[in-house]
């Protein structure tokens, strides 16, 4: 069956022109078909999505006009794949996932139940860019466009089986290098914070497949430029109550706060660990195993490492890890011994060409401690913190091969090369299915032979619309989806109310 | 009650902050209302339409933010007034306006009824950018991104009282310098053609308040730099049996046919010219009055003035004007006085601050005539043709005070400061319309107070979209709106054969 199923499928697959080896290969949308007596042994449930799958495909008339002139032809014909895998019960293997042995033998190959765990936990990540408003025109710049109970809807993300239950907000002290995205106008949501990401949780479904009730933490990160994370380089200050040293910069974003604010009367890390706590409780009062996932890219993943520092402080027992993308380092190396000792599990996803997890400390940085001798106790010596699941943007024919920084640090691009990553040594993975066109959303990184636009993320018009009396004007953002702290606040208070019944369960989140 | 309107109006109409004066004036969205007692007399329907916008704006209960401190202030306010005037009866003015006493005394001040119809052809220009379809991964690049029959609709111009008859296209021989759009794909509507304007006519209740049939033909221009222009001072090329000589490359863009070809078998100038004739025949035959008004920004004001000729040449006795804005130098002197001869009408629009306008012969041009004895006789030197209404960017305080070539050029400005214009020393026309966001549509043009983002004109997505299978892909172009040879010329035998009946008039449009 497996030779019936590989020969049919690969007639009406598309067939890629690999530009560097001069080599024609097929991209198969199915890898997991060639696996199939595997997976029935693991899941029936599973084994029949496929069997229909196949079905399916088998059924397709072959084509003869396989080969265009323009290298990677076809490319139409896989517009009709999924662009994921059907889920597969990963209750077992949860513990493994969420690193309980450090990734150990899963990234080399990556296992593929750990690959699409990775990426759902990148999606939830790139949620946060997806839905920013970034527009300097709109006085709601700088806050998320929907509101937390239409985000995943919006987004597309409503497959992975998470509910938002909060949003958080950042500022920083006036000495952080600029991050904040601000309004040109003087009459805005917020004159001082920036939506920083959310709180969302496993739903019971979800649950049951991934075998506990899982509260992921997503920070946003930003698309400054590598120098901006340079420029972090200045200054460590204590955490904790030992050597742990961290960046000043990503500090102040996640513990600032001002009385005068609208959104930020607590810190982002009050906010947070706020509510993580609220879910921990309701979870293990209702007898479930519950975990925590601390996602972000960029700067995102710099806050999640301060974020787990302090959960696993103030919450011992759990099992916290963190899954970052392009993340720079963070602390020294003591901050990093205090995370091993508390238990604290981190894979960093890094693809070889971005700059970012280089900074801070491209010269003094963990590299630096065969110098112990020289450098003393290297407390004020950046290092990165885990497990380390390194990419190569070269391993994929659809990305172009110029010098391209922000393309290398899209966190699309980790996404389409995690998708693609089998083992350091293999090619890019034929079973690819994650949609390629999401690579050039806000960059240009994918060959002109995809005919995919670069940077394409756009709204109609810039956000204007025509109103009655023929004016383009700025589209009036729905009530619902404007900020505001006494809703979110009243939203809270309700929910907690409700933590009592089971029916309580889905209005604690909504 | 002109002092109540005056004042109750400017309680709520928005208070602009002239940048460069530093003062205050009111932008008023009415001034036909300060000129009510005039308009009266001239038309008792026109009268009772200001009396109810009148009344609808006396209502309106007053406001105390008048002012904000962004300088340019409630613009908001403005955004629920109409876009443009009501229509008057202008059909005793026509053959003025059309150019017969040469624009002698209408222009310097601008007269109201003058200026709007300026504005409608102007728009239908705009409307060759605005439909064209410019992506270069688009198999129809090139193109029309609508048929005929949907252009006006979906451009919001059927209020102008026009239907499309005919789509034209041109090519041109290899040796002009590029022009041509093209798509990167090899598989495309056409290899050597695009879109390059359309025929127009009026319908009957336009047709009775201009007090003729218009014929109007719209040439598409483009977006080049001058520099492109400056290309064309090449060669100028023999037109007519005299001594009037044209640029080369306007003529051959103009005149350019190939057998090969898929909509260029015939030239441009051969579907233009027979689509005129083939109108002027049929409500010639109809016994009503006919006129023929040709239009065109940049490069098709040039081409403007290239129709102008022959059909002044091929159908004489017929009024033919030409309303270009934007446009180079097209002839020689000998041309110029040829079309003074054939009796064709042209009004030139020109920004002082643009440079195509000064294409090509920015240094041998008209003004070297007092030199005749030293170029003798001059058949080689460019020059403009017919009146001239030169207009001002700083003389609108919604425009940004810095050197800017496309935004100088671009037609949106033109239209913008054509609808400001009251006369060379009157500042920015206060009862000015028309929507200001348009200005920006492809350049960034306008003043940060108004919050309007610059080249805002844009898909959604850049055209992808998201399919049943999640994946982001190319729109599919409407099949009615794919071009197609076949169809046009059906329709076009078609719309031939209806000619005679009454009924049929609606027909030889659709």
């Amino acid at each position: 069956m497996k030779a019936i199923s590989s020969s049919c499928i690969h007639h009406h697959l598309p067939v890629a022109h690999h530009r560097r080896t001069n080599q024609t290969f097929i991209i198969r949308g199915f890898q997991e078909v060639a696996t199939l007596p595997k997976q029935q042994s693991a899941s029936s449930r599973l084994s029949q999505s496929f069997s229909n799958l196949l079905r399916l495909h088998v059924d397709t008339p072959p084509r003869t006009d396989f080969q265009s002139s323009t290298g990677i032809s076809l490319i139409d014909e896989k517009h009709s794949t999924p662009t994921c895998s059907p889920k597969e019960d990963i209750s077992n293997k949860w513990s493994e996932i969420h690193g309980s042995c450090d990734w150990d033998n899963l990234l080399d190959p990556l296992q593929p139940w750990l690959r699409r765990e990775i990426v759902k936990y990148g999606e939830f990540a790139q949620a946060t860019y997806d839905a920013f408003d970034f527009d300097s025109f709109s006085e709601y710049c700088g806050s998320c466009r929907y509101n937390q109970h239409k985000l995943f809807k919006e987004l597309g993300l409503e497959k992975n089986g998470y509910m938002v239950s909060k949003y958080i907000y950042a500022m920083s002290h006036i000495d952080v290098p600029q991050w904040l995205e601000r309004s040109h106008l003087l009459d805005t949501w917020s004159k001082d914070s920036n939506w920083m990401g959310y709180v969302a949780v496993s739903d019971d479904q979800e649950s049951r497949r991934i075998g506990r009730r899982d509260i992921v933490v997503s920070w946003r990160g930003t698309v400054a430029p590598s120098e901006w994370y340079e420029d972090f380089q200045r200054k460590l200050e204590p955490v904790g109550s030992g050597e742990a040293k961290v960046e000043h910069g990503f500090l102040s974003i996640y513990t600032s706060k001002r009385e005068s604010s609208r959104y930020n009367k607590s810190s982002a890390s009050d906010q947070v660990m706020k509510e993580v706590t609220r879910l921990v409780q309701l979870y293990k009062q209702r007898g479930e195993q519950v975990s925590l996932t601390i996602t972000g890219h960029s700067l995102g993943g710099a806050l999640a490492l301060l974020n787990a520092y302090e959960a696993a402080t103030s919450l011992p027992g759990l099992p916290i890890s963190v899954i970052s993308f392009g993340a720079p380092r963070v602390g020294n190396i003591a901050f990093r011994d205090e995370l091993h000792q508390l238990g604290v599990k981190t894979l960093r996803v890094v693809v070889k060409q971005d700059m970012v997890p280089r900074m801070p400390g491209l010269v003094f940085n963990e590299r630096l401690q065969k110098f112990d001798d020289i450098t003393g106790t290297l407390k004020w010596v950046y290092t990165h913190v885990g497990a380390e699941l390194k990419l190569d943007v070269q391993s994929s024919p659809y990305l172009k091969r110029g010098f391209n920084l922000p393309g290398f640090h899209s966190l699309e691009t980790y996404l389409h090369l995690i998708d693609g990553f089998h083992s350091k040594t293999s090619t890019f993975r034929e079973g690819a299915r994650r949609d390629i066109a999401l690579v050039n959303k806000a960059c240009d990184m994918l060959v002109d032979e995809l005919r995919i636009p670069h940077a394409w993320y756009q709204f109609a018009n810039k956000g204007l619309v025509r109103n009655a009396h023929g004016r383009w004007v700025k589209q009036v953002r729905d009530p619902e989806d404007i900020p505001s702290p006494a809703r979110e606040t009243h939203h809270q208070a309700f929910s907690v109310e409700m933590l009592a019944t089971d029916e309580g369960l889905a209005l604690t989140l909504c």
